[in-house]
């Protein structure tokens, strides 16, 4: 295990201090605000604990073949005042058939609900399940297998139990505190969340971080030095690091979850993110603030409007109304549609510098964003056809460009020909390919609810319209300034 | 041998008419007004003749152990009215040293000269030759190795006794004047001169093509049935075309010398100029005129001006003197400029659509002409750096641009930044660029000549002055004219 932790305490880029100091005071005075903020007072951890006592109570009385359990973060002790997400775990055995899970974990849903008074409404993830508004709260009931730590897991939430287990095993209640301040100092910096919104770290994970380095302060000492590729196995399950690398090849944190040893618990952290986290504890640990915990959106300046605007290039942004759908189809959908405009107009001879997405969740507008270094070309296009010596495929690219504007002529062995370019600017291009109806973007690749969205409505902004629209929008302005002006510290 | 006919017979680009016809009757017309005007008439073929009959008795009795020989064009019996350039050469036999060639060479050219009261000059090209200037006549006393069919040469000249030896025996001197009226024929459409100037064919591959089709009108045929590769093999030397095709790999025309089989008589024809006689012929063919003897220049018309224009790139001309060096070193030089400074635009991202070169012999200026997609870039300029993963060189290129004016920041896990770019616009680059002193253009891959004349002066015209030279300079308009407008038959 000397390889493993040596690999984790290894200095990250370009900073190699490696002694160990004692906590500065300002983080302690830190931590204490923050707690102060986000630890449920003893009331409102009350009021839960009753709820929690209610639920499982009826529970039992009503799934009489299963063992409901309150898992998540309510379950591990680790929740933060305002959660009011519960996850309520029906454990049946192993025996039943996949059916069976199914049918009873929604009949006993459905049950529970009616039991207390609430109002239900059937979801889906990788099976049904029953979500619930009781008294005010929601409360997911899932049916799953119960298994034991090793044994293959059969419906995707059955790793949830087990977590728990090995969670209130090994974080000392005293630490408890320290996960929820490092989960906080996650949202402050924008990436808690494993889904495919925030492509960030989950609490359990957070859990974990506390049990392998202790203290908040350890762990953000621990990020700060990480680099890409780090590896952290808590139950020492592999012999080698370089093992591990090859498994979980090109993930920038590999945190091994203690119950699946072929699982990354950080899998899902993306390597912009990861970036982040190294640079946000260092900037924290040298210059500690409130600040990074709950983080104040801050606009533009008209100093760095002036700043972006003097790059030079080009700004076109695609506008349509957020389809109804959950974050973990919305995303991916975005950032795939805007790929393959990217592409689009690459293809076409607009060369990006960058592109990013933005979906703004108050005013239900997804925008997708491209800055080119041109958005007009000349109305003349050059291309560059076969050898000449390969005379089947030089016959074909002269008779399809005979009647091309200049040429064919031979240059570098090749025939070339230069004809008038439809598109000679970015915008036009856009519109034209957005403008066709839904199953021709789907065909063209562009996903379905995105594809559906912008057949009903898009709308292209471009130059001062788009400066315009960007102070109008705070949310807006404040990604934009994040993504520009955020310095990473290394 | 049927291989080989087949393959020459085979249509060319998009052409399959196999079938011979009788010569057109307005072909037979043309060749006799072309003849009149360039066969020597009647007194001046005397003339020629009593002069090289004086030249010979002279050299027989000055170069007493060695052969004195008409050879090129002259010697041959294919030379032009006003061809005034005589190559005699003074053969001597194979035991002799290099050094004694050279200096007996050199010896009796100066006597000859002196005897004939001519003036002479030292040039050198493989080895010294004496350039006489005798009764107004050019006259290069060359010496060389007397060798036989087969033997390998020993200096680069040895094979043309061959050739003429090879000529004399093999064309009919009834098919002098159809080589005549070939050689103008090339002449006329610019693809005369095996020379690197020219790039196209010399006057013994006309007689070789006279030899294998017989009169001009069938060598024009022939030609504008060819494709990129056609292989003439007339003393049938090789067995297979693929082994031909071999050997000179992506010579666009294998004129297999009579007197050497593993030498290409066409083997500096370029791609451009074969796909330019090939083109011309069936143009020639379809509708003949005496244009394309004798080829009037033609200057860009409003007309095209306004459609090149509207190509709506960007014309960039950087002009300077033409240095005082022979063709065969100006022209490789100036190509090599041009694509050096190509090369140079491109990596600044200005991207190119085409490039040419034009040297213009009344006003001694060289013009390379760069026309631009893009003539501005914006400010920024972004810069990929290395995967996340790999650590050093991470390290390396973050100190490195430390400074950066944006980022660093991850993109598809590599790290980017933004930097300001220096050049924004392509003439600043270019002039930042060719002020460099002589020296260190030479470093920067600029040919010698063309390095001394661009740092004695050099100018950049663009836009409305670019248009203005070549409103101002004919020559230049029609070379543009040709470059843009020349449609090739295919």
């Amino acid at each position: 295990m000397k390889i493993l932790k040596s690999k984790i305490l290894k200095g990250g880029f370009l900073n190699s201090g490696n002694e160990k100091e004692k906590t500065n005071p300002k983080i302690l005075e830190i931590k204490k605000i923050v707690l102060e903020k986000i630890k449920p007072k003893k009331n409102e951890a009350e009021e839960m604990k009753n709820f929690l006592n209610d639920l499982l109570r009826v529970s039992k009385i009503i799934a009489v073949d299963a063992e409901p359990l309150i898992v998540g973060s309510m379950g591990r002790g680790t929740w933060l005042s305002g959660d009011n997400d519960i996850d309520l775990f029906l454990l049946f055995p192993k025996g039943i058939s996949r059916e069976e899970l199914e049918e009873k974990g929604l009949k006993y849903g459905k049950k529970i609900t009616e039991e207390l008074s609430g109002k239900y409404m059937i979801k889906y993830a990788e099976h049904p399940y029953v979500r619930a508004e009781i008294k005010k709260r929601n409360v997911d009931i899932v049916p799953c297998y119960k298994i034991k730590k090793g044994e293959r897991i059969i419906s995707a939430v059955d790793r949830s139990p087990l977590h728990l287990k090995y969670v209130l095993s090994k974080l000392d209640p005293s630490l408890r505190d320290e996960v929820r301040i490092l989960k906080q100092f996650f949202k402050g910096i924008g990436v808690y969340g494993s889904d495919l919104k925030n492509l960030g770290i989950s609490g359990y994970a957070c859990e974990l971080l506390v049990i392998k380095y202790g203290k908040f302060e350890n762990v953000i000492e621990a990020i700060s030095k990480m680099k890409p590729g780090t590896v952290i196995d808590i139950e020492r399950y592999w012999k080698s690091v370089k093992k591990v690398k090859e498994k979980f090849k090109n993930e920038v944190l590999i945190l091994i979850d203690p119950v699946d040893k072929n699982r990354n618990t950080t899998a899902s952290l993306s390597s912009e993110n990861f970036i982040k986290i190294v640079s946000k504890t260092k900037e924290f640990l040298e210059n500690p603030s409130i600040d990074f915990f709950f983080k104040k959106k801050k606009e533009l300046t008209n100093e760095e409007l002036k700043k972006i605007k003097s790059r030079g290039t080009k700004f076109i942004g695609i506008l349509f109304e957020k389809p109804d759908i959950i974050n973990d189809i919305l995303y991916p959908q975005v950032r795939k549609a805007s790929e393959r405009l990217s592409k689009l107009l690459e293809s076409h001879d607009f060369r990006l510098i960058r592109k990013c997405e933005f979906v703004n969740d108050e005013s239900n507008k997804v925008y997708l964003i491209f800055e080119l270094e041109f958005w007009t070309a000349p109305k003349i296009e050059k291309k560059i056809g076969p050898p000449i010596f390969v005379i089947k495929n030089s016959n074909d690219f002269l008779s399809k460009y005979k009647d091309a504007e200049f040429g064919p002529y031979v240059e570098n062995n090749c025939w070339v020909i230069e004809k008038e370019r439809r598109f000679d600017n970015a915008s036009s291009l856009l519109k034209n390919f957005l403008s066709k109806d839904e199953n021709e973007l789907i065909q063209e690749g562009i996903p379905s609810y995105i594809a559906k969205s912008i057949q009903k409505e898009f709308r292209i902004i471009e130059h001062k319209e788009f400066w315009k629209t960007v102070k109008n929008d705070k949310e807006l302005s404040s990604f934009l300034k994040e993504k520009y002006f955020e310095k990473i510290k290394i």
